[in-house]
């Protein structure tokens, strides 16, 4: 620390590069290395502070002797993935005792949440710190600070002066020829859990423009709940702690967006009456997938007042209402970690929901939602093209906006259909024609966002490419790569994140693991029930609410709020029979030992 | 844990004190210990959840082994003061050896900060926890969640049923007969200080109702630049990084309100235009020595500004703004606790800011105002009946929205004025006839925020008065205390508060430092600078930036930044020769070894 201070007030003088008639930021080559920052000293110097970095020198380039002992003890992030991926027979030891598991679990707590600057650093309106990061919530954080304004490329200095256009981009590699199945056979039930989990958190104000949000920056149930008071007064039925629902089908449902004016929804194009419900997200009216999880956590909402009512006959309505709030936050946390995570990962350590590890560590009860994690999110390759259930097939034209489909089917058989199809790869040239204007405006707002080049954030995760051919597998995107960007370090974020070759055993790329790992643990476990002084039986009413949340699970979820005596299939994989031949991934799963 | 969890679940059935026709709710007696947490279980039961106390039980009345060792380690609150303001050669030596004095200083933040619940548990809108306490920022937090609205007393089950009308309270407790002087002989200067800092974040949104606020929580120097962005971008003149000013006198001031149309300010009755200046706070142009502190600050910035482009020709108006702002927030921290921290407490211990210190600790770096803490610092006896500024002598309703005061006579000669007089001690009978309309507010808000009993707030640090006659050594005060509240664990808040008989060596009672320090310390040191990856030179623009928060004190605030070679006398502390021997208190010190 005090090698680094002294070290610090040696101003270097950076070489010139570029002799261009008009100088350029000497930040612009990120020469500060280790997360060092780059503080320029007059228009061609600059110094760098490795302050906590545990490095010193004139670019953070020396090691500590404490930083040295830190890094034997992390494992290289590739080697740690092979690890957890491989050797099941070791990990079913693990698994089985207390010790080693809760150790182990703890250690990732903190690996990854430490990974998140918190209180965040920067926004995307300064490429330095200020108070306006910590104080002003309606800005998305930022992982990596933008790239400064004067610098001869738009990624700093490597890569090409103007980047291709970003039609060319889409049409040459996100745009899907043939659907490619998901190698790890994941479900559509788990393509719309995804979907419904993330949008309480990735909110854009688009008016503001693609740096800012309206959100509440986590895990905050408001995609149940409402945006605000507001809304949430309209959903609630202020009986029993309820939210208003009705019968159709003989099933309850959210009731119809006319009965509850004032309820904001998003709607596009013609929606019949009978396909517009008044739901907890303003979004949720356009796929029934997410009109299905908007049904089950209502009724497992009213479901869990009931059981409140039954040990508080004493319990006014309000504080039903915000008791059962509180469980649906923790059953959300538990499904999230232990069904979602665990399925997203593969690992074979069985990842746990368990606050009280962290309750004796240096960690932040806080969050806040960076715009990094929220394009890296934009998993719409996800999504077919058509939608199978129980035997029919809709086109994806036919399928948005058609709540009603749901209610037409029913809950079981809707769940289940999802449980049996198979959702579609997260990688290159697989985005369905109706979501490639996502993808074109998620190059567009990287842009204006300056992310700082993709290899940059692999460097910062100490991870990162020296050519195309590592990057990607299949030689034809890394032609197409090299072409568009010129240089390994001139790849643009999202490009390089959807290029990038799948892990070994798993669905995705590196990054996007070593990036969404920190980010949604570190959302996950900062809520506030996981803080010592909420983490107690009185807070969800006893023993009986925090039972509710220490057992819950997606089939529990699904099974409790589904009528009648058999539970469908639920489900985040296919099951071997339902997967067409030609969907099947042979090669995938290389260890079953 | 394993044995509370156990008896936890143990139901105790109240005995029924009151036998009334009507049932009232079993936790009005508080019957939890220890901070447990009293959860009613149908309409005559209750359970106390231990969790975390460190106690188990059915009253959480019994002690675990390891929170008995942390007992031993953790000294009376009445010892530790006594240590903290005798025995000045001991302190000396500890003050002397960096080791010790940087150890005492960590266990001081953590013993303080601890005793604040972060993330906050409630609001006064629920006497128990909800996702609202967390999530929603318009509420004031609560230290002690709010009396149950169905007991047979105000107060839970102590105290009279009807609790005495409150301009009696204030008639009889509050309302100065005779000017009572501060007995460590702190100045005006320091009452202004207190006002001004703390104005940036107790801001009640009165039309919400009391339990409601509209500010950020702490301590974001809003009181320089404004409630949000909107006000602060009016106050900017976007030149260099500055702030607006205007030259009176000779010297700089803040601009006309007429001059930046726009700016909120406060005014009531008629006031002439050149006293209404524009300031960061509303409240700022009431009182000429807020209105001096705005005036110091908005120079303090430019000057900053004038530093950091000395060593950063590169930066534009933003940078320099941004992080001259960071810059405030230091040194306004920094300022705090060495000086006005430093002569709250009066210890001879030396309080210190430094940050570092907490970056390896278990520490939450959020903050939330509690209602609590904004009504103990209600410190309106602090406010004499006229004012001296240079020889002549204002009574202060010549004095009230007089900001013209201070450009007449210059800044100099203003802070020489403030350093001289003697401020009113914060007791009893001291609120003089213009701040009683405060005192009576401050007691109906506190009934209507149902606050828990003085006495609660006092047992919840363990050290609880069982008699009228500890509360106060003042026997008439006592009687009177009785009269009005039957018992001593019936009488209200702030009468008890302010009732209180002043500690050893100290300007305040035992519970406004006990309640006070936890709330200052944890706001203080949760600052986003404080933090690990913000504590750092480039935060602060290198080196300079960062030793002018370093080396930041009241004497070079004011000093640096009136004009003239001489400064002023800069003081919390009036001199003995400025003491009118009537005001003069000779056994106030009593260890001056």
């Amino acid at each position: 620390m005090h090698v680094a201070m002294n070290i610090w007030v040696t101003l270097l003088i950076v070489p010139l590069l570029y002799q261009t008639a008009t100088s350029w930021n000497p930040c612009c080559s990120y020469p500060c290395q280790n997360g060092g920052f780059c503080l320029t000293m007059g228009l061609q110097e600059y110094v760098c502070d490795c302050t906590g970095t545990g490095y010193y020198g004139g670019q953070c380039e020396h090691v500590t002797f404490m930083q040295r002992l830190r890094r034997l003890l992390k494992p290289n992030p590739e080697t740690l993935h092979h690890l957890l991926v491989n050797y099941k027979w070791l990990w079913s030891i693990i698994n089985s005792v207390t010790f080693l598991s809760d150790s182990l679990m703890t250690f990732v707590y903190l690996l990854r949440s430490n990974a998140v600057d918190s209180p965040p650093l920067y926004t995307s309106a300064h490429e330095y710190i200020t108070l306006e990061a910590s104080y002003n919530l309606s800005y998305y954080a930022r992982g990596l600070p933008a790239v400064p304004t004067d610098c001869p490329t738009p990624m700093g200095i490597k890569g090409k002066r103007v980047l291709p256009d970003p039609k060319i981009v889409v049409e040459r590699l996100f745009k899907r020829t043939v659907f490619k199945p998901e190698p790890m056979h994941s479900s559509l039930l788990l393509a719309y859990f995804a979907q419904h989990f993330i949008h309480q958190f990735f909110k854009t104000d688009h008016q503001k423009g693609p740096g800012f949000q309206w959100g509440g920056h986590g895990v905050d149930v408001s995609h149940v709940y409402g945006k605000n008071k507001h809304v949430e007064n309209l959903l609630r039925s202020f009986q029993d702690g309820k939210l208003k629902t009705q019968v159709l089908n003989n099933e309850e449902y959210p009731p119809y967006q006319a009965d509850v004016p004032g309820v904001p929804m998003t709607w596009m194009g013609q929606v019949a009456d009978n396909n517009k419900f008044a739901l907890g997200h303003q979004f949720f009216g356009m796929m029934p997938g997410l009109f299905l999880y908007a049904t089950i956590w209502m009724r497992e909402h009213n479901r869990v007042c009931d059981e409140l009512r039954r040990v508080h006959p004493e319990w006014d309505d309000e504080r039903l209402f915000q008791t059962g709030k509180l469980i649906i936050q923790g059953e959300t946390i538990k499904i999230v970690i232990e069904d979602y995570v665990q399925h997203l990962s593969n690992y074979h350590f069985l990842v746990t929901f368990k606050p009280e590890l962290l309750h004796t560590e240096v960690f932040q009860y806080q969050n806040r939602i960076a715009a990094e994690f929220d394009h890296m999110y934009r998993w719409h390759p996800l999504m077919p093209d058509e939608f199978n259930i129980s035997g029919v097939v809709y086109p994806i034209m036919e399928f948005i906006f058609k709540s009603d489909l749901v209610v037409k089917y029913g809950t079981k058989v809707f769940t289940d259909s999802l449980s049996r199809q198979i959702a579609g790869q997260m990688t290159a040239r697989n985005h369905g024609f109706l979501t490639q204007s996502v993808a074109l405006d998620t190059i567009e707002n990287g842009r204006k966002l300056r992310f700082q080049p993709y290899n940059n954030y692999r460097k910062n995760l100490d991870f990162p490419h020296t050519k195309f051919s590592e990057l990607t597998d299949d030689p034809e995107v890394a032609a197409t790569l090299e072409e568009l960007y010129g240089d390994i370090d001139g790849v643009e974020f999202y490009a390089g994140l959807l290029s990038e070759k799948r892990r070994e055993n798993n669905m995705f790329g590196a990054l996007v693991i070593e990036m969404g790992g920190p980010f949604s643990v570190k959302g996950l476990m900062s809520t506030p029930i996981c803080s010592p002084r909420y983490w107690k039986p009185s807070t969800f009413g006893g023993d009986v609410g925090f039972n509710i949340v220490k057992t819950a699970s997606l089939e529990k979820l699904f099974c409790k709020n589904i009528p009648g005596d058999e539970c469908p299939l639920i489900s985040f994989v296919v099951p071997p029979e339902n997967i067409p031949s030609s969907e099947k991934c042979e090669n995938c799963k290389n260890d079953e030992l």
